[in-house]
């Protein structure tokens, strides 16, 4: 078996309705160029009739030449009204995108409680609508909002509207799920029976708010729906849309679809990291697929297990999505984990060695005071490094002082740092909006002469978790910090009875961590200006 | 139809397998006694024989009267020894559980790749375990670990593996997809099978790596299963085990199936929440059914129509599990809840007075700026009791300092404190384990001397989450405290762009609370010797 399907991405248009995700037109861009590289068949850019924003991404796009359909999206024209009247559709066609997706009403109860019209009416709107945009020289695809919900109320009024918009030169008639209320086996009867009466190319548009926007997507493809609506990392409105890293390897490696070119899915995990970067949201590290911990293993048996065969423990191979299996040290993990890391670190390690041993009851230890590496992987190979010898010390710290005052409702905060490095001593003060962001603002201060690079990394979370919750203020807590240089993301630990110097040791390990890379070509550390030595900046 | 369904958490178990989630034994205690109360019929707690956390997690569970079965979870007994000899098993046995998960293989390739035994001692392995389990007077369930890539490789051998089960006296056998890689159409045809042939009550055990763990849940209970295992907020290895926060209110409000009462379904989101304060895991905005977006709408048209009737863009009540409908123009359901609460606390409260109104605005406007007082009652009581005259202003702060230094591998932390407490200024300086500590032990030495009880009061928890992750150092922070006198707990909560400020904030509501009940008996201060006024201490 294997049906060509076409992928239709919405991140830029009804992924930007998620709750926090804003995009600019700039980001817009970036990120059509990124879904145009992976081969996704349709990019909908915006609604050009709802805001300046998305005129502007459309009118800049123009200058790339994409490979995907650019495609706008709006709504059928407004009751009793004249298409050639209808200000949104002007916009739509004026956008300069190749197609157009309307969306329009096939549920009977919204026709009379939403627009508050007659369902006659509604037909003309569909029909009248698809029409003008398609007379406009665009691709015309109609979006059956509320399908399934109005199949249930009313088939026969749910199957006029499509047989209305396949009448009017529809390419693609899209049935959506969008209440996100619909199961599995209703999408593949609902859609089985469309795919017999109506003779046009049907899509899919799932909503995920139970948690089955993925399911229904594929219960659908297998009642014969062809065009596959959806978002990057799942973002959308309420619970999100179908999520097309998680639909798109599934139809490519496990149903024999083709989508994308085994080259452009293994750019998936890439995509998504990038996009959740300029959405400015968290990917969650279990997102399946591309996800953080997707190919991660804890317990000690699975690492065992893992180690003779990676099929015992994974449902494909990693790197065709572009991830990577990860193998977790935890407290009930054993000695294997952690030497199958340093391997995959290209340590050159001897199980039986008496490094070995003491690098194991090391950890052992540190995991016995508090720490956790199972979240803080970069901790965990400075620390294989510092002891098979494939890392250099690059600074030492000195000493530090925090000073945070509150008076008369002004917070001030202030970090005093003392580093050395390259032979010379480094005295740089900084504020910031709270101890942690001085500290690391004092930090890179100190650091940025020697190392410009340190200018493009940032740190991206931070948790702190009392350990020893009997007396929370004096007991042990510890901090973990994730850091990116926005191709690699990475997170450290730190553990101390004080948040400060918990804090200040995740923060070392963090930048620690990123110099691995900038001084692997060059060990000397290059000076590009500014005072250093015992010098107070 | 209304066939009854036996809900299995394993939160506690497999639910701690995923990345960043570490639970301390009183953290279980917690989280058991939160699943209890919303009726989940198995609560598994752990590996007795993996770790001594969980020993001391079922020693100190006992103690409280779980209406649910608690289930200790081991493995099959070692490859050619006895079940007498096993240490792992006797654990179990010893745990005191009522009921035990054994978990064994069904796949001929992870018998001759993991274990590297022969197909019939894993069939012993398998009948001898679970027999031994169950003479000991414990109800054993059997986890047929791949059982779904198993019987794809070996359909004789898998279905063997679980008529030995069947055999040795297992009351359930559950069909685990471990490596979460079957589609819903395989786990469908597969569990009738199995449901065709075994003649003992099935359950089911997915894990998430498609997106397709609720699905494949919902489809193995549609091909007859009667038990379904997940874990709050689909926490678990990898990316997760099957949801239950999305697979009870399906089952329930769509399939027609019996699981927990009305009233204990309506607990969901709170228990999701509650879930995810202790695990320390950010909740993602869009979790179905329970995430804070799940029932908010964004769009203008969807406003309006949701205001004509919110079926028009919501699948379910929000109501039904707990959750609560957002919508930018004004949280109606939020309000009720709110002047609900303030009655609760034996307030005087006018719904439609000028008070409650402002109250409601502060509310909106601090939650918007990151405070959550789901987690926070006592933060919202102050709050109320303020505005409705229920408090008492027994101190005000004047400022705050503090100093954290470390040189020579020596840490200081010293907080100076100036509070007007009884018309008086009181100046005092603490040193203490890190920042907390030390503005808690200031701020202490301030007031005991007016209210000596504030001895017995301790903190008993501190968290810490940046809020804007765009920028970690420079984001908000939300700090949430817990804190106790022996017989009562409560929450308190800060939020601020530093963290000190935030933890402060928390800390003076956290001793503000505790005075309410002080100076309910005597207004006025006791005054019980020690300089005060202003003077250094």
């Amino acid at each position: 078996m294997s049906t060509p399907l076409c992928i239709f991405d919405t991140t830029l248009r009804d992924g930007t309705q998620g709750e926090g995700i804003s995009l600019t037109a700039e980001d817009k861009v970036k990120i059509a160029l990124k879904l145009d590289a992976m081969g996704v068949h349709y990019i909908e850019g915006g609604n050009p009739g709802s805001n300046s924003k998305d005129i502007e991404f459309f009118r800049r796009i123009r200058e790339s030449k994409l490979q995907a359909k650019l495609t706008a999206f709006g709504s059928t024209r407004r009751k009793n009204s004249l298409c050639e009247q209808d200000i949104n559709l002007k916009h739509l066609t004026e956008s300069g995108a190749r197609a157009a997706t309307l969306v329009g009403k096939t549920w009977d109860f919204h026709v009379h409680t939403a627009l508050q019209t007659t369902l006659e009416e509604n037909l003309a709107m569909i029909y009248e609508s698809l029409a003008f945009v398609k007379n406009s020289g665009m691709e015309a695809l109609f979006d059956a909002e509320h399908f399934f919900d109005g199949y249930k109320a009313n088939p026969d009024y749910a199957l006029a509207a499509l047989a209305k918009a396949k009448a009017a030169g529809s390419a693609w008639i899209v049935l959506c799920d969008t209440n996100g209320g619909t199961l599995p086996g209703e999408i593949n009867e609902i859609v089985s029976r469309v795919v017999r009466e109506i003779d046009a190319p049907i899509g899919i548009h799932t909503h995920n708010d139970c948690e089955l926007a993925v399911a229904n997507t594929l219960a659908a493809v297998s009642a014969g729906a062809r065009q596959i609506q959806g978002t990057i990392n799942g973002y959308g409105e309420r619970c999100g849309n179908a999520n097309l890293c998680s639909i798109l390897p599934t139809l490519q490696l496990k149903m024999g679809h083709d989508c994308v070119s085994d080259e452009q899915l293994k750019t998936l995990t890439n995509v998504a990291r990038y996009v959740s970067e300029i959405a400015n949201v968290h990917m969650p590290v279990n997102q399946p697929y591309v996800g953080n911990a997707a190919f991660a293993h804890k317990g000690g048996i699975h690492v065992s297990a893992i180690m003779k065969d990676s099929k015992t423990y994974e449902h494909i191979e990693p790197q065709l999505v572009g991830n990577k299996q990860r193998v977790l040290v935890s407290e009930l993990a054993g000695q294997s984990n952690i030497l199958s890391k340093a391997q995959e670190m290209g340590l050159d390690v001897n199980p039986d060695s008496m490094k070995s041993r003491n690098v194991i009851d090391r950890i052992k230890e540190l995991e016995h005071q508090g720490y956790q590496f199972e979240g803080a992987d970069a901790s965990l190979e400075l620390l294989l490094r510092d002891a098979y010898g494939g890392s250099v010390q690059i600074f030492t710290v000195d000493s530090f002082k925090i000073m945070v005052e509150k008076t008369g409702g002004q917070m001030t905060t202030e970090a005093i740092v003392k580093i050395s490095v390259a032979g010379e001593q480094v005295y740089t003060v900084a504020e910031g909006n709270g101890p942690v962001n001085a500290m690391d603002n004092a930090l890179r201060k100190a650091l940025v002469q020697y190392y410009p690079g340190i200018r493009d990394i940032h740190l991206t979370d931070y948790k702190v978790r009392v350990l020893d919750e009997k007396d929370a203020t004096a007991g042990k807590v510890r901090v973990l910090i994730e850091s990116t240089d926005f191709k690699d993301t990475w997170n450290t630990v730190g553990v101390s009875s004080n948040v400060i110097e918990a804090s200040w040791e995740a923060l070392i390990d963090s930048i620690r961590y990123a110099l691995l890379d900038m001084v692997k070509d060059d060990i000397e550390p290059e000076f590009v200006g500014g005072t250093h030595g015992l010098v107070n900046h």
